[in-house]
């Protein structure tokens, strides 16, 4: 019987395993810090190494300049002699990025945050530690290894495959954002596949049905024209910590409810395959409450916490000053007080007409003798959702479900990852957002670490997803 | 006819106002910083300097050790022969403070902070450029200088007289405290002078009617164990941000009225006679509060603007501070929140109750898996009111008609000299609170200084202020 052409990429994968290890410490010996500009020479260095290792592999790579850190670009165009008849040759978008968060303080690292070590982890699996073992170097190598292995074994693919690994995703996501619209013509595609997020569990995989959006916004109230005597002024002078508090105190309702006019505008609900999906999440309300050290829930009534997080926006103060904040006491009334704000939206929402209602908000509570201002900045990022029952979600299930035995959880994600909005945006794609990441992985952390069956099952489950691809240009 | 005694002494005054000039710029020459532990010798050379000055004046006078810097105290004794078949021989206290703010930062001073000078402010009057000028060496002088005349002219006194000038009134208020509950037997006085006020204008003198109390403490919200992820925890945890501005925001009804029960237990009006001295005072509500760049009151409602300052207790915050306060974004639920309170107090209120009631409401509002933590600092004084119907007052009045030409303006006073307070609870003392500083004389800032005539018409004010005294001594 003639073994199945899956099996023999599989194959290839184990037993060119310690190979791809050595490729992936390569990767991560350069310390690609996108945000420190004293490492921007580390950052061009990692781009051309993965501009050459896939240049090697036959693909047209290139490293492009962008408003932030080089993006390395490569195109796979598939030979005209094996797409020559296919009824479709779809092009599949692969996004990662090579940049990585500062590794400070170095001193908490057992072994150096740049030099790749393997040792057991704490429950016994074998790790991978390096800053960007797991975010996202690792994970941007499983796609890279599983095509080359797919190269190997059948000579070529027969759909166009564009990799994008950016430069800039621990910081602005402004610079891929501008890349995409000046290079909307070359990279529309059929399916992104995101591999930026984890496992449900070591044993168990995970989609991604939707992301939350985030928009942030500074505002400071301002009041007397100087910091006033509170003895002379305390009183009459009104005092704008209080006015500020009541903002922030009156911008939720006694049930958790946003109360800023306009805010649920748009917001639309998930669908019924990703609520029925959401239904069979083993997910334990108290166990996620007790890890932040909580007992109670105090968001939205009648969602449950996993709704509250994956499904419903938020208003949230991230941080608040004003008035004299040293060691003991100073009598003032402040000239000035002032929060950090950050939304988190959902699907339907526009940032901009969340950001313009907050301020709206703000401005009718704004008592006589009291100015407001506003600070914006950092990229709005919308809501996504990722329809459950779409054709490139059902091959992606398959794939997982042959490498992991088990069927994977269709998961929210309470956090913002801004290409998957940008993607749908620019480029009208949808993404396909799978990880082999670890709960336990600390990244942005001391001790990152990545498990080495993350890596090698993450090679293997995106070997699986190309045979998918392979087999959608082969029907009929 | 035969000149009057007063008279005499008060040209004596005049005559002898460039010696009186000369030694109050040898005071001020001292860095006598009380906070500044550096500067802990210049503050007992500047006792000892006050010391041997009212040792050569007649006065039994001493540097007593405190826990703080060194006090002055000095006690005149009339002597038998005086005394002899007096009715009453009353026993006058005078209060004052030789330490002084820090003077930073130095580059804003036209000349030195510790090297007076004399020079026309900015209406053309001339006044003594020095740290301490005002607050409080200035006024202590006028005092000494009045005593000295009278001693020169009338060779003695016919009243005991007790003068107390302590180090650390811009520090803790303890160390002082300390010393008069230890020596209450021999400063037990019939009235307390305290020259640390001001004049109401450049030609108008005023006596003060009442003080506020103050107390200051911290509160410290947490809940979650660690600052949260937004995206992962935004929603179903609670913020420490909101809890703590929906306690400052409760603490207050629309009204401005506080909502913390039993806050007002015990409050007592001003008496008639100080609520009709007040109905006079020429209190201009609009220039006050455009003074603060404002318009509008926001105290108590059916409360003129003076009486929410002078006569009713305030709640107050003075700093707010939680979760991230620095440039740009970092999307955290923080685990705490913190601000800073004051309250100042009015008479009949008792702190350690306000503290008490205050923790008490903030306990009450406390959500589900939250706690709070308070930092209580900074000794608490309570709230005074001086009749302005009794002997002492009147004699004051009489002293300052006769000097400035016109009536004292009576004022309350929204800040607080714990000094007065302690006088009452640990000496039963009632203080007459007279000074002669301007509003414009910028203590505790860069260009500290005190007006010449503020000085001259102030040692002429305490000489016929000791007038008064002697004439009590001399009713049949």
């Amino acid at each position: 019987m003639k073994t199945q052409r899956i099996d023999r990429v599989l194959d290839r994968i184990d037993g060119g395993f310690p190979a791809s290890m050595e490729r992936l410490f390569e990767l991560l010996r350069f310390p690609s810090i996108g945000t420190d500009p004293a490492h921007a020479a580390d950052c061009r260095a990692a781009a051309e190494w993965l501009k050459g290792t896939l240049a090697r592999m036959g693909f047209a790579a290139s490293v492009e300049q962008t408003t932030g850190r080089p993006l390395v670009l490569a195109r796979y165009e598939p030979p005209e002699s094996v797409v020559k008849g296919l009824r479709h040759v779809p092009h599949v978008l692969f996004y990662g990025h090579y940049d990585v968060q500062p590794a400070d303080p170095h001193d908490l690292w057992t072994t150096p945050a740049f030099s790749p070590h393997v040792r057991p982890g704490k429950d016994g699996r074998d790790c991978i530690y390096a800053r960007g073992a797991s975010d996202d170097k690792g994970q941007v190598m499983t796609f890279v290894e599983a095509s080359r292995a797919w190269l190997e074994i059948a000579g070529s693919l027969p759909f166009r495959l564009t990799m994008l690994i950016e430069g800039d995703e621990e910081g602005d996501a402004g610079p891929l954002d501008d890349f995409l619209v000046r290079n909307k013509s070359r990279l529309k595609g059929d399916v992104a596949l995101v591999c930026d997020t984890g496992l449900w569990d070591p044993k168990t995989p995970m989609i991604v049905s939707s992301l939350r959006g985030c928009i942030c916004e500074d505002v400071t109230i301002t009041g007397p024209r100087i910091d006033l005597h509170s003895g002379y002024f305390g009183g009459p002078a009104i005092n704008p910590i209080k006015v500020l508090s009541r903002i922030l105190d009156g911008m939720h309702d006694r049930n958790g409810r946003v109360t800023i006019p306009g805010f649920y505008d748009g917001v639309k609900a998930p669908n019924a395959a990703t609520r029925k999906a959401w239904k069979k999440v083993p997910f334990e309300e108290k166990a996620f409450l007790a890890n932040a050290g909580l007992k109670t829930s105090v968001g939205e009534k009648d969602y449950s916490v996993l709704e509250q997080v994956w499904a419903r926006p938020t208003a949230e103060v991230n941080g608040i000053w004003g008035g004299y904040m040293g060691a003991g006491s100073k009598t003032v009334l402040p000239a000035q007080a002032s929060a950090k704000l950050s939304f988190r939206l959902v699907q339907g929402q526009d940032p901009r007409k969340v950001r313009k209602a907050f301020q709206a908000y703000v401005r009718s509570k704004l008592p006589k003798d009291c100015k407001v201002t506003f600070e914006t900045y950092g990229g709005d990022s919308a809501g996504v959702a990722i329809a459950q029952d779409s054709h490139w979600i059902s091959k992606a299930r398959k794939a997982l479900v042959d490498e992991w035995g088990v069927a994977p959880v269709v998961a929210g994600e309470g956090g913002s990852i801004p290409v998957v909005e940008s993607f749908a945006r620019h480029l009208k794609v949808d993404s396909v957002l799978i990880g082999f990441a670890n709960a336990d992985d600390a990244i942005h952390s001391p001790d990152e670490k990545y498990d080495v069956e993350s890596y090698r099952k993450g090679i293997r489950s995106w070997a699986r997803m190309i045979e998918e691809i392979v087999l959608e240009t082969e029907k009929p």
